[in-house]
């Protein structure tokens, strides 16, 4: 058997050849232990989107702690770098610090999401890494977050997980929770995460048994009349009859997974209510995204189920984070600002702090950065980096239960734009300040 | 701290909520031992693709032989399941049988990726696992393949581990390589796998420096005049000029990572081999795809380093597989063909086989799916199932080499259209014999 545990017992190794043998080349030029300052920012939010939202912090944390070089992982660099090199992973510890955006809020293009400061060595081999992740629960979190506004106060249920590598699963329930998803499918999300899990049944299920009646009936009497019963396998109609039949008008929801949802839900609301069972939900599932959503506002449903196009950020799957260099220690020990020059692909070199202003009424107004120096709170205004990781320490560890939190209060503080669901400029600029 | 080797010393876990709450009430039914066939399939190719990629077959095995519920598992679990569950999940072994297509064969719609036979418990909590691998992995080489194709016989390396979550990478890394990528910039790939790794530097090393002289000096002395220099941090021309300066005209390759690539390419190799750099390469990055490889092949480029669209599966970031009973057992012990009625899901009842139908010159003609018994060949015609997994036992197991090499035959066995980059049908098409 191979070892599947084999896997993560270090997160070190899940980062690019060329982190390390910039290092090795550092090492050997002298400049590997410059102070630097590395910034994780978006040039851009996906087309169209008018917010982006911040996920992956707390998953962040928790592989920069285990970001260590083990033997094993040693020993198959030794054909990737040098034995200087070598050594200096082995003691490698970030002993740095990490201010970031807190997990939950908004961002918008060059949002300084993290800013990490120290030895240009220990800051670059994190590079990989922390892109992964934010890059990742990011665009989930971003897609998400436009889903449960269209959703309003129905309950987005996540069950994507068969459409996305196994591990990027886990991490798109947790990501799906913090931007308001109200449980997960996951049940490794539940474990590690603490997400509350859900489900109905797989048509499978019906297919297995004699009829539809014996399903329900092997359904209802383990799982209880409160059980979702999946009633599109034969004849939705037949079918709602059947499971109000069987479990009695205390059933506790029916599954639509095919068909014109729209028209489907209200014939069986109808139909449920017809029977008595006024308080049978119905929940939907197929395909939807955020604009399938927002068109079954009008339709008796409560609740919806929501799988490839959640964890394919519904249209974008990545968001596009950049971590640049953007200062650096020079010969005389003095913090200087550096950028690229290229043409297309603009960085703005200095270490940025960012503020959101908000008017008079708490509206955001502006995204503002500043550029060496904090922006000042005009009084209304609200500081967004917050102190993640202190001379190594991680200190900015929370409960997702305070991301999910911080979500809804930094959605309710954007433009009343933020609701519209067409492609359209972000809802507030950003402006440099030096 | 936590522990992020907590992860997948199982990977029972990464499945959903209804698998096991499904078993619970088919143990309580008495039908949960029912002798099932579930097929892993898709109804269609994504939009506009040609032909499919069969990919993640080598880690749905590891991931099968690691499928069992610990204790830990079975704590979490006593909210979700009863303890007539808990003790078959503590016990649960896969003791049936798995067929499936090889890895880096081409598929169809309909093209029976996975059968899996075995009692109706046993297979279907397999369901979300099996689907996770097979979505993303042949999602990954199904855009790789394009790719491969459109540079001919230039390396692709992968470098897109930055722009999807932290193990989808070392899973796309994987998957690229089976469609052909030569290398990949991903470490743990290299561990896990054995996929070749690569890596030139960033602009983050050049802004280190007090000059890029320095930072070439840097680079060459520690890497050898071998190594690959990135070349568009501040004025293209002249950091070619100098790099040529310090490594020679040995000076293994240079890195153009924005721009105008095709332009910039052609004015690069001019200007190095007016240098006497006569070898010296050029490698092209910067949100490549398929298309914009296309698009370079008159241009002078030596390597194609593809990131986002890679990991992104290129516009298709999942293939909408799906996992369905199309057999079991009758309540007098025969196996009947089961599926769903719904009208815009067709599903097809009956354990399938499938053979590629080949003409005369070996050139692939249709994809024969036969209904409950095997199509016959006619001499020319290539099976596609192989054993993979027999009584619980794997026995499909091969080197990724074996599966990389499979591609490039299965490819070339193709029609000529399967070539062309614009949308259109499958190359050939699925036919069902019963």
């Amino acid at each position: 058997m191979r070892p599947y545990a084999d896997r993560v017992t270090s997160t070190a190794l899940l980062t690019d050849h060329y982190e390390l043998t910039m290092v090795q080349a550092a090492l050997g030029s002298g400049t590997a232990h410059r102070r630097s300052v590395f910034e994780l920012f978006a040039r851009r939010l996906p087309e169209g989107r008018r917010y982006g939202v911040v996920a992956g912090v707390g998953r962040m944390l928790d592989a920069l702690e285990t970001f260590r070089f083990d033997q094993e992982a040693l020993a198959m660099l030794g054909g990737v770098v040098n034995d200087e090199t070598l050594e200096w992973l082995a003691a490698y510890r970030f002993s740095g610090d990490v201010w970031g955006y807190a997990e939950g809020d908004a961002y918008f293009p060059h949002s300084p999401l993290v800013i990490v400061e120290g030895t240009f060595a220990e800051a670059v081999v994190l590079e990989t890494l922390l892109l992964s992740i934010y890059n990742h629960d990011s665009a989930i979190a971003s897609a998400a977050s436009r889903m449960t506004m269209a959703a309003g106060e129905r309950p987005c249920i996540e069950m994507g997980s068969r459409r996305t590598h196994e591990e990027a699963a886990v991490a798109s329930a947790r990501a799906a929770y913090v931007a308001g998803f109200a449980s997960t499918s996951n049940l490794m999300a539940r474990r590690r995460y603490g997400v509350p899990t859900a489900g109905t049944s797989a048509h499978s299920f019906t297919l297995l048994h004699d009829d539809e009646a014996d399903a329900f009936r092997a359904q209802v009497s383990s799982l209880g009349s409160g059980t979702t019963l999946l009633v599109d396998t034969y004849d939705v109609e037949d079918a709602v009859r059947l499971g109000v039949e069987i479990a009695g008008t205390g059933l506790g929801a029916v599954r639509l997974d095919s068909g014109d949802l729209g028209v489907l839900a209200m014939r069986v609301r109808k139909e449920l209510d017809d029977l008595g069972a006024t308080k049978t939900r119905i929940v939907v599932t197929s395909d939807l995204d955020e604009y399938a959503i927002a068109a079954l506002a009008a339709a008796p449903v409560d609740g919806y189920g929501v799988g490839t196009q959640l964890v394919t950020g519904s249209g974008s799957p990545t968001c596009g984070f950049v971590y640049k260099l953007v200062a650096r220690e020079d010969e005389d020990g003095r913090m200087m600002a550096v950028a690229k020059k290229s043409v297309d692909k603009i960085s703005i070199g200095g270490r940025k702090y960012a503020l959101r202003r908000m008017d008079e009424h708490g509206v955001a107004e502006i995204e503002e950065i500043g550029i060496g120096t904090p922006p000042v709170d005009d009084g209304n205004d609200r500081e967004l980096l917050v102190e993640l990781v202190r001379d190594g320490e991680v200190v900015g560890r929370e409960p997702l239960d305070a991301a999910r939190a911080r979500h809804v209060a930094a959605r309710a503080e954007l433009p009343w734009s933020v609701q519209q669901m067409s492609k359209g400029e972000p809802v507030i600029p950003t402006t440099f300040v030096e």
